[in-house]
């Protein structure tokens, strides 16, 4: 598969980029650029602006950039010392400070840290706009499409220079380019689409969470329906594991900073952890994740190899520091709750033990109604020394893993590098019904804890030995799953998992006694059945359609005197009336096998 | 009943606590005295000694309290003014202290707060010992019983002076006292038996939870058994409470201190809370209560009369700072899950929904085989101005409160001056099976903190109403509430609750494979069960009683052959072998309906 970064599109954006930067400076000469990346979809710049944009600024940009377009102008590379580059943007402050980046070493054209320490220093000149850039670009203007392009600016939007909150706040203009202008429309209604399907949304209609001011930025609150299907969630996925010989236990939500001291998660991750809270003169710290804890209980006894595999699960909350800029809704929050699992092996046991958690996860997708997933194995970069643990090591557990993949016949792709410096690791990627692409939770095989924790267990040598730790969250945060999980249904989540599984629909008062009997039977039955009992008929459906209830059980005089009932989807779908048993018997299948057909075809 | 303070009992463990300190002072004549109240059992009296204690001295200081004590000598009663006192008191630096406190006013001679500012200051003497002291005490020292008397002391004992740590500490010596030497043994035995029931000792034994000195103090790890133990109680409580429709909510563990200082638990309780976390400037604190959270979502959306009530439900973990002196096992904690729940009601459902909370606590103190159990109803003291709210809807919550005890004939005192501030409530004393009365939890009425928040809801005409809120937490701490239950069964809890409910023992490796069927039968139909399969039959047995698993399936060639069991209980008692089925059915009756006894009359 291409790289993005190696394709065409890339190259359009990034050019885009620079063409809007170039018509910005036309319309505000005394502006300051800072920074224009293309990003997946599109691309973005930031400047400091004389005064807040507008719409007609907006409009202005667009069709300078339309002519710059129009003028074909070609790109041209320059290799520049860092004194001329200085020189060239002398006006441009944001420029210099990354030119003096450039020339100190050891990171980009856009601030970051990278490897490369002796980067030449290039611009790339179109039309009269030069810009600090290493390209690549397309060969001049005339190959990007002024039918294929939009920008936008949206309040707040902004961004602090260099990402940190003490820096000037920029206004940051998002754009996206493609190759053709079905291409772009295609994306719009992509965007519009998923608009609608916003989980933050949906999310309210449908009462699942909310959030409070008083209570904190990134951290929700779950209202009853919302708690309601994270329980469904959680017991379906404890249950699951608890047959495959996973051992729920509860950590506490702080630990001593001598814990993560000692797992090395302090100070190294001192920035997206919270600040500690003094005890006595003792430090604490929200816990960010929960290994340090299930690290305890493994080592609260003697183990012995008859004891191993054990794997330790537990439904942890834990709290990470995010700036406030970068949350949203339940997919970035600040307090998460994580599927999280550790699971203490002997090296034999590594291989089997990372199919039945490969096979574990394919089953709850398949539950879950999801069913297109790939995963991304991360191995070692061969080049680099950053790793810990010895090769025969490294090479059993990616071997182990690509193996657990093979056997499974899970779509993978092996990605040099992309493993921790502790082991090597496996993500699951999942592609919503918008096609999007989702970054889920991960497998981590981990050989630094163990160490760091000199974890053992007595071998059938009589010996001390070191287990192998293996970490594991296949769906990461259960707020961001809900969250995505929202969106690719639009708030239609399959029956067993729906909140409200049933709405009881009486057609008129005069029915209103066995509309409440009607409740109360299904309620025994073990559905979540609600009464919609209030306004006219039409408003009744509507509010059931709305609130996504997967059916609505619509009872008239008529369902009274033949005992049955007439069922309406939340599609609109109407199923010829039947009895009542029969109605039971489909809910009840339809939740008991977890189908997301509501109307499933007899086997 | 008779109060504890006016009884003989508090007489006579006075008296002893200024007997021992005579004693004491004879045997270390340089010694500061500090304090020596009566306390619940006993007494103790707080010293500063040239050395440490020993035994010896200990076996000095018995002799010569029996001494004193055949030396009927009176307890001699004198008033003195401030100075005075100083003068008799001139080598006690901590008498010198508590005099000018009760100089100063609004404390007592233990340096307590109370109520009386002009109390007049005296001392009692006996034999040559002269104390600051209020009494009350006996007439004479021959009224004690020389051998209904006991005085230890154990390392760590001692106590920092004022219970700050940045005082002195001194040295406590505990004592008991009784009328007769039988009492005195009786409460020596079930001491002994206390502390064989130690739930920090049998909570190790069985596996049911650990402490990490990494971790940190006062913060339980709940290993795979005792999460198994504690989510049967939390799904249990739960089930029965959704039932009745109580809506569980999840909410964050942190919350921004707007929230609390909008409540008033902060400053206010700031003692208990731990110190704040500093977020982007804005302070974030551990939650020390959930009722912040969940009004929350109770005003996260508009209510209607017709919605209320509100029950809102969560088992929620909250963090409170505790002394590291004041910690221990699970009864005493730093983070413990409350059995949380939050009602918002009309003050017409007040009654309704008081009973319901009774009727819910009655219900699952039967299914925990708790049958001995009272309450205390705490109203208002009708000479203090302290409480919030005016005195209709105090008459009304109180008489709504006895009224629900009444009717479901709950056994209860009613206290006056025990209501909090913002209203009456009604606490669960629980008397376990070594008579040891313990608190619980609690349910509340609460008028301040809809206030507060400005709670809402629209009444039947249309017009804004404050909803009252009731605060339910009928067992208090999941975690202190396990550790009574550990102690009240000595680990032996209930079939339904236990974490593992039958041992598989094959007699010999030849039933080995029968075995192993059995148990994966006994796992379909639902227990747990555990495989013992390790040493000899005897030591197989022994292990499971050990562990208090409620049945023993012990099968050998001759069970295999019939198609039988043979049933053992943790008590030893045996049954006859009987068909896998019959024991199928008796295990599931005994799990289904919660029964305590393991072989139940058939009804």
């Amino acid at each position: 598969m291409e790289r993005y970064e190696d394709s065409k599109l890339y190259k359009i954006r990034h050019s885009m980029a620079h063409v809007m930067a170039q018509a910005v400076l036309e319309v505000f000469p005394d502006a300051k650029i800072a920074i224009g990346p293309p990003i997946e979809d599109g691309f973005y710049y930031d400047f400091e602006l004389p005064r807040p944009i507008n719409e007609n600024d907006l409009n202005r940009i667009r069709n300078l950039m339309r002519k710059i377009i129009e003028g074909k102008h070609p790109f041209v590379r320059k290799v520049v010392s860092a004194d001329e580059a200085r020189d060239i943007f002398a006006d441009q402050p944001y420029k210099i400070e990354l030119i003096d980046g450039l020339d100190a070493g050891g990171v980009d054209e856009y601030g970051n840290k990278i490897k490369d320490e002796n980067m030449v220093i290039t611009t790339y000149t179109q039309d009269k706009f030069e810009d600090l850039c290493r390209g690549p670009h397309v060969e001049h203007t005339g190959e990007l499409n002024p039918d294929a392009f939009s920008i936008n600016f949206k309040e707040p939007a902004g961004a602090y220079w260099r990402g940190d909150e003490n820096n000037q706040m920029l206004t940051r203009i998002y754009g996206t380019a493609w190759e053709t202008s079905t291409e772009l429309e295609e994306y719009l209604e992509l965007l519009e689409e998923a608009k609608k399907r916003d989980h933050r949304k949906i999310g309210q209609e449908l009462g699942l969470f909310t959030f409070s001011q008083m209570v904190g930025k990134g951290l929700p609150l779950w209202k009853p329906k919302g708690a309601k299907l994270r329980d469904k969630l959680e017991r379906f996925l404890r249950d699951e594991q608890v047959k495959r010989g996973y051992e729920p236990v509860v950590t506490p939500h702080i630990g001593n900073i001598q814990l993560y001291e000692t797992s090395g998660h302090y100070p190294y991750y001192a920035d997206s952890q919270y600040s500690p809270i003094d005890v006595d003169g003792e430090l604490y710290m929200l816990k960010p994740m929960n290994c340090p804890h299930h690290i305890q209980i493994y080592s609260s006894e003697m183990r012995s190899y008859r004891d191993l595999p054990v794997r330790l699960m537990e439904f942890g909350t834990v709290y990470r520091y995010e700036q406030s800029g970068e949350l949203s809704g339940l997919t970035r929050v600040r307090g998460f709750t994580v599927d999280d699992a550790h699971l203490f092996v002997t090296p034999d046991q590594l291989l089997e033990e990372f199919i039945g958690v490969v096979k574990l996860t394919q089953l709850v997708f398949k539950s879950l109604g999801m069913t297109d997933f790939r995963a991304r194995v991360g191995i070692r970069d061969p080049e680099s020394d950053k790793y810990i643990g010895d090769d025969t090591m490294w090479e059993e557990a990616a071997s182990a893993i690509i193996q657990a993949c093979n056997e499974l016949g899970l779509q993978h792709e092996v990605v040099e590098g992309e493993a921790a410096f502790y082991g090597p690791k496996l993500d699951f990627i999942f592609r919503d019904v918008l096609k999007r692409e989702w970054q889920l939770g991960t497998v981590q095989v981990d050989y630094s804890l163990p160490e760091r924790f000199e974890l053992e267990y007595t071998g059938a040598d009589n010996q001390p030995h070191r287990p192998i730790m293996i970490h594991r969250a296949p769906f990461g945060s259960l707020e961001r799953f809900i969250g995505i999980l929202t969106e690719h249904y639009f708030g239609a989540f399959p029956m067993w998992l729906a909140p409200v599984q049933i709405a009881v629909l009486p057609v008129s008062n005069k029915v209103q006694e066995e509309a409440e009997a009607l409740v109360q039977k299904l309620k025994a039955e073990g559905f979540e059945v609600e009464l919609h009992d209030r306004g006219s008929l039409g408003k009744r459906i509507r509010e059931a359609r709305e609130m996504r209830i997967p059916y609505q059980a619509i009872i008239g005089p008529r369902d009274v005197e033949n005992g049955t009932v007439s069922v309406r989807l939340r599609d609109d779908t109407e199923l010829d009336p039947m009895p009542v048993e029969d109605f039971i018997k489909l809910a009840r299948r339809v939740n008991d096998e977890k189908l997301v057909d509501l109307v499933p075809e007899q086997i």
